[in-house]
């Protein structure tokens, strides 16, 4: 019996592709479960080499014995400002947050910009300050940058990509696999101010609150934490599009197990809570652009709670659950009376262009 | 008398800004004189601190003795399929050429995209495949990204910004500063392709030529110049938007020095010639995506020639010109028959959305 040779074939293996829907939509930019088939079914296949972190923060590679973090995020939110910040200091504070959570140190940014023809100058340039006021208060350097115009009507005045570059710091070994049942879940503030904020400064609904972005570098916080508990550090992730619930889906899929929140510990301002109920939506799912979360070895989740309250900003935190074995890959609220729910990831896309 | 004491301030000086165009327009976005004021006179002075490299193709910083170079570029390049390419192969390739000519090997890239929703996924999948495959012909690793979705009419399909780290080549020291009379000019092959493949993919003007994009990574060119005449190696640029001539205009302008060309040295093609015949564009004002120009001293030209034209796709390499001390901050073509002509930068936006 003759064995029949392979194939001769030096072009690389072509990707298995499993994405299916034919048209991208709004959702596969939403942070939530579309986002999640897009991007592993669909670009890490095709883009992904070793080093491709598709979801996590940020991408590290060593060179020349340097520990260097990379990130890049795209922003293009509606309206270009709004109460509390601006797309230019969510541009800064996003990728910078991106590193932080990744516990790199953010030493450098470049902005790239999308200007829709036309816009006032004063507008670009009201950006422009906000970029360098957000990068000045997060102690990042803007070492470069491009631009482009594109027609009026393509683009909604700016886009703005942000790379950034950050020390990798040595201390911190962050996997959703190092993940432990018993470790607590750390959350440093009120969620979803930034995305409530947006949905009422578009003006679409009729509801008016005292309500600002929380946007801002949550490095400060990822430092103190650093500094007292870097050993019992497992995993850390700021909590943007799709919200905390996404978030922890995502750490309960990647590490195999489960996550309890003591759901009336979890701060959510009377604004924001009002706003979701209004509107049917569920205040884990509203994202978050100045708020980041942390799981900690138990031992030392005390000493990370009270470094993070210690920095200015930080009054707010809170321990809001913990990890359990079971229910494995779920993450469930427990409300003090005794019933519990299963809260799920972000589905479709109820905020479009919050970031 | 006394001497008035200063104002006690503490906040940050307001920058200068010298920038006057009410708004923006698309000729602030076509790499020639008003993308130049607008870097200059705005965005730079808001933007800037030390490390800022304005119109430089990449940053150079150090992070725990490593020498990095770091860029970012976004494309919108209009059809995003063009012969030759394509936008996501442009966004690789022009990244990995910002590092090229700043003598930086390049090393990993991230790719953001915001995306027209309603494209059909298989849009998007050619783009991925463009890409990926691009970067394994660079040798490049992408090691992240971020993906953003817009409504229906919002972005012409699909935006793409792509940042990019590279390892600085301490063989080289390049700075227009160190440019010196008696350099040579060396130009990697014909001029004007891309544009002018562009122009015609769009159909807007009737005529027809058998043309593409040069659209490749000139790395393994550097690689070749680097290892051959890296002690003479001045200054180099891709001539992207704005063409050669502006790159030569912003480089005599840099060093106080002149440009002289040899107008009859300059490759063309027939049908780049032609098409710039018929519009009344000038062939060194079109854009170009896989080209440069490196200024090397007199004694190492013709070494660095014959490297780069033992590089395959490397043939047509020429040397153009020559640095002279007179006429100062200028770039004169000069044609065998004894007349010259001065070569301005590009002024407005003749191809707008090239790259």
């Amino acid at each position: 019996m003759k064995i029949a040779e392979a194939p001769v074939d030096n072009a690389p293996a072509l990707p298995r592709v499993r994405f299916r829907d034919a048209r991208i939509e709004m959702s596969h930019g939403a942070g939530g479960k579309a986002s999640r088939r897009l991007i592993e079914g669909l670009i890490a296949p095709l883009l992904g080499g070793p080093l491709l972190a598709p979801l996590a923060d940020a991408a590290f590679l060593e060179v020349d014995g340097a520990r260097l973090a990379l990130t890049a995020d795209s922003f293009v939110v509606r309206p270009l400002r709004f109460p509390g910040g601006s797309i230019g200091e969510l541009a800064v504070n996003g990728t910078v947050n991106d590193l932080a959570v990744s516990a790199a140190q953010p030493l450098a940014l470049l902005l790239t910009f999308v200007i829709e023809e036309g816009i006032a100058t004063e507008t670009l340039e009201a950006e422009l300050r906000a970029i360098a006021e957000a990068a000045r208060r997060a102690g990042v350097e803007i070492v470069g940058g491009d631009t482009k115009v594109v027609e009026h009507g393509k683009a909604d005045g700016l886009y703005v990509t942000t790379a950034g570059l950050g020390r990798a710091d040595l201390r911190a070994r962050l996997s959703p696999r190092s993940v432990r049942p018993g470790d607590q879940v750390l959350l440093s503030g009120p969620i979803g101010d930034h995305g409530i904020t947006i949905l009422l400064a578009r003006g679409e609904i009729d509801l008016e609150a005292d309500l600002r972005s929380d946007t801002r570098s949550v490095y400060p916080f990822v430092e103190a934490i650093l500094g007292v508990a870097a050993s019992g550090l497992r995993w850390m992730r700021d909590p943007t599009r799709g919200g905390v619930a996404t978030a922890l889906n995502e750490l309960a899929r990647d590490s195999g197990l489960g996550i309890v929140l003591h759901e009336e510990e979890i701060p959510v301002r009377e604004a924001v809570r009002g706003a979701c109920e209004l509107l049917g939506l569920d205040p884990l799912h509203i994202a978050n652009e100045g708020q980041f979360l942390a799981v900690v070895a138990p031992e030392l989740a005390e000493a990370a709670l009270a470094a993070v309250r210690a920095v200015p900003g930080g009054g707010e935190a809170v321990i809001i659950g913990e990890v359990r074995e079971q229910p494995a890959r779920t993450v469930l609220a427990a409300a003090s009376y005794g019933g519990t729910r299963v809260v799920d990831m972000l589905v479709g896309d109820p905020l479009p262009r919050i970031c």
